[in-house]
């Protein structure tokens, strides 16, 4: 498959004016998923009532979704299942990979690590209460760190700041070596690069559908249990989704043997069809065009912003094989910057402590794109134009 | 307040010919939420893209929605938040509540708890792994299973199955006595009859929002914790979002100081967008209405079937206030006299081994709709219209 990127840019409804760097955070709503929505509500919720969980696939819809991603991240078919948050997959993977090394009392992550990952992590450990401990290292000392004390090795492969990348597959194999299991984070990498996760022979994955998916503000999250643990990991958040025979109502918990173990409570369905709708452009991309044109566009905009603006120091790596799919800059005023290039149209975002951040979509962004953004990062640069007031009350930023 | 129950009535887009009796299951579409929901995306995710969670107020719904619900239950302001599903939220609660009596070992419950939340109970004992455990007992055997020992009494207030209503007042009165504390799960109470949380001194309470409240397929849950809880509560699902600065992005955790610290992951809006469409109904309600109507409507439905059904046995209390808002009849051929109802338009369900369930939901359900399923039940009955082969098919029911 070659991918067409004027057709799958014209499956999304972009505002006139914007350049829009920011589907890294929240990716722009695709044409189709208002109609999609709409369905479930009408026909399907009006007139089915109670009867949609089965007429209309309600209740399989993070099953067969689940399938249609396995697809896309190198999963085993029936190994990966939708729903809840990124936070609660996290968390269940977690406490999954924990109890199948019982002798170990160790998480490894790192700094580059979403600080939810970690927050969850310290939860878990204590509920847990039997000493186990999240350690945080640097990202380059992960590797150094991996001792035979490591019960799971948790990390994003793609730094939200930075877009620093880990090599899944060697600290995968290097965690294995230790007798370690791996838990990867992909909320930027679905999407944004290539993943192959038997290939990587990775333990447990869970990622997000709201950034570079594309399928709305607060979608599902979903999670990949492998083929070797699917009969053995506890799903630790028991819900009757995830049993056997969910409307037996029995009394007692007994896990389904397929990766539905890790479904909780009632799916929800109309954030659900928003990702079908968004899932069904990733049938026509093919994720390695995705990669070579992100990586163009990329260095593009890297050399553009590093001739015109001397004031900004590159954050990402520079080798693009290094990278997600963001580029990110420091500056000391970024956050201000990053206002003044929002009020003219260029939205990135801010990341603390001085990260302005650039996420490249090549589904809906190209290279006019990315030579206006250059453009106005120079004209805001070299005009001081984040020197400005109303730049710099601080908002909550997402 | 006098609820307007025709005005009522109207606000519901219910289809042609049918009585629906399932709003216990799932509650059936308001009339503006298509509109609301849609608003969403166009124009609030098209055009405000990642602005939308300041701009279009998402980042705060599950709070400015969790008010909305705390005045409904008797809740205290500022005590509810709105999330996830209503098994993630019982964990939260139990977890906290378990952390509150670190000297105790016993979560008392019963058998008519909806199975999910023993799942849940036993699935944090076993990540505890502390020797907490799961005492579940008859629901009129819970009193005499208070003791020093039970840490927390987790019930379901309306038992699912049979309408049997808890006292929860008194419950949790004597629940304080022996110094356990008490998690109500309002699945069938919220909507259904009047929740008074803070005058029964409830410790904490969760609840889901697709039933009487009409909120849609996988609407939210919500959780309620006392205020005299709401600072040493633990959230043991530490996502980001019920972080104090969630945008600071910490590598440490700090619970909120507010309800907020129950929030775990991003939120789903556009199933927030529907469950606001369903709350506006409710403000133009008064529950002391619904229940004085629930309760006229339940006593015809039940003489009406009684007088003319001898094969139905009642299955819910006989006494109104020990009933909720839904009527249940045992038949050993329920299942195929459930199909051959729904064949006949009449909508209810099933619950094993031999349970006819009909949710009385006065807001768009009246005398008429009563009568008709009463002479559609005994004309299914005197017929022995369950006896066809078509009706005995089992298929996975909601």
């Amino acid at each position: 498959m070659t991918t067409d990127f004027t057709w799958t840019r014209a499956q999304f409804q972009l505002p006139e004016g914007i350049v829009y760097l920011d589907g890294n955070s929240l990716g722009p709503l695709p044409k189709a998923t208002p109609e999609r929505v709409a369905r479930v509500m009408q026909p399907e919720w009006q007139n089915l009532l109670i009867g949609g969980w089965t007429k209309a696939g309600w209740h399989m819809m993070p099953e067969t979704q689940g399938d249609r991603i396995a697809a896309m991240i190198g999963a085993e078919p029936g190994h990966v299942v939708v729903g809840d948050t990124l936070s609660i997959k996290v968390y269940q993977a977690l406490a999954a990979a924990l109890a199948l090394r019982p002798e170990r009392r160790v998480i490894l992550s790192d700094t580059g690590n979403f600080p939810s990952d970690l927050y969850m992590a310290e939860g878990l450990a204590e509920t847990l209460g039997n000493g186990t401990r999240l350690v945080t290292v640097a990202p380059e000392d992960v590797a150094a760190h991996l001792t035979e004390e490591v019960a799971v090795l948790m990390l994003t492969e793609v730094d939200y700041r930075t877009g620093r990348r880990h090599d899944m597959a060697a600290l995968t194999r290097k965690a294995h070596e230790v007798g370690a299991l791996t838990l990867w984070d992909l909320a930027h990498s679905f999407g944004a690069l290539p993943v192959d996760l038997a290939a990587a022979g990775v333990d447990f994955a869970a990622g997000c559908t709201y950034k570079y998916i594309n399928a709305g503000p607060g979608a599902p999250a979903f999670i990949y249990v492998a083929p070797r643990h699917a009969g053995a990991a506890g799903t630790a958040l028991q819900g009757w989704q995830g049993h056997e025979a969910p409307f037996a109502f029995d009394l007692g918990y007994r896990p389904a043997s397929r990766v539905a173990r890790m479904r909780v409570g009632t799916p929800p369905v109309l954030q659900l069809a928003a990702l079908e709708a968004a899932l069904d452009i990733w049938e026509q991309v093919d994720i390695a065009d995705v990669r070579a044109r992100s990586i163009a566009l990329s260095e593009r905009f890297i050399a553009g912003v590093e001739a015109r603006c001397p004031q900004l120091r590159l954050a990402s790596p520079r080798a693009p094989e290094h990278r997600g799919s963001q580029v990110s800059f420091h500056f000391s005023e970024g956050y201000a910057a990053m206002q003044a290039l929002i009020a003219r149209g260029v939205i990135g975002d801010f990341r603390a402590p001085d990260i302005m951040r650039f996420g490249i979509c090549p589904l809906y962004v190209g290279e006019p794109e990315i030579d206006r953004a250059i453009d106005t990062i120079a004209d805001v640069m070299a005009g001081c134009l984040w020197d400005r007031p109303e730049y710099k009350v601080k908002a909550m930023v997402t």
